[in-house]
């Protein structure tokens, strides 16, 4: 049976409650996973990579990714002058979190289907 | 920097969604983590740990854990008769996930505090 360290019995619920509400919201995950996998994205791609999600709420959600120190802008003013996004080391971390959450939701899916 | 294998880079939304939403809500991962640390405890020991809630939520929370798998139910025909409940290893695979969420929590507040 996969196992944790039982001595260390306590759990911070505010931090896991905070990384949860990270996660959670319709589109931070997608923004996210989207900056991920293009590793660095201009606004204008992350927008049309993103299905209908509007200028102002990609601009809310990225204010949010940035104050939690998860996504990295870069102002190239160059002409035209354009702004690059990608994740920090932090953003990063996510990935892995990201997949274990993926593994074990596909677990239940398969567990409850299987009764 | 901490790297996942970019070659399998979908994802799947769902299935990290329902985790989510298991997890989250006021008092699942309250009881999970409740019954992981006890190992296996009754129904009455349990509202007694849990802090404020009520009889019915316990019951539907109950429910809904064993309806995912995560959670057994064991009924003893004693005198007086009793319930005990225990993490399936279903359960016991999300404490690692509930880590992992506890530390990427910490850092954000780490690093969003130092700026």
């Amino acid at each position: 049976m996969n196992n944790c360290p039982i001595e260390k019995i306590s759990m911070n619920e505010n931090a896991i409650h905070l990384a949860l509400n990270i996660i959670s919201g319709k589109w931070r995950l997608k923004i996210l996973w989207e900056i991920y996998t293009n590793k660095v994205i201009r606004f204008n791609q992350l927008q049309k990579n993103l299905d209908g999600i509007s200028n102002l709420m990609l601009t809310r959600c990225l204010k949010e990714l940035l104050e939690y120190k998860l996504v990295d802008r870069k102002q190239f003013n160059e002409v035209p002058p354009h702004v690059e996004y990608s994740l920090t080391d932090l953003g990063m971390s996510l990935c892995p979190i990201l997949r274990s959450l993926e593994k074990f939701g596909y677990d239940v899916i398969n567990q409850t289907r299987n009764n």
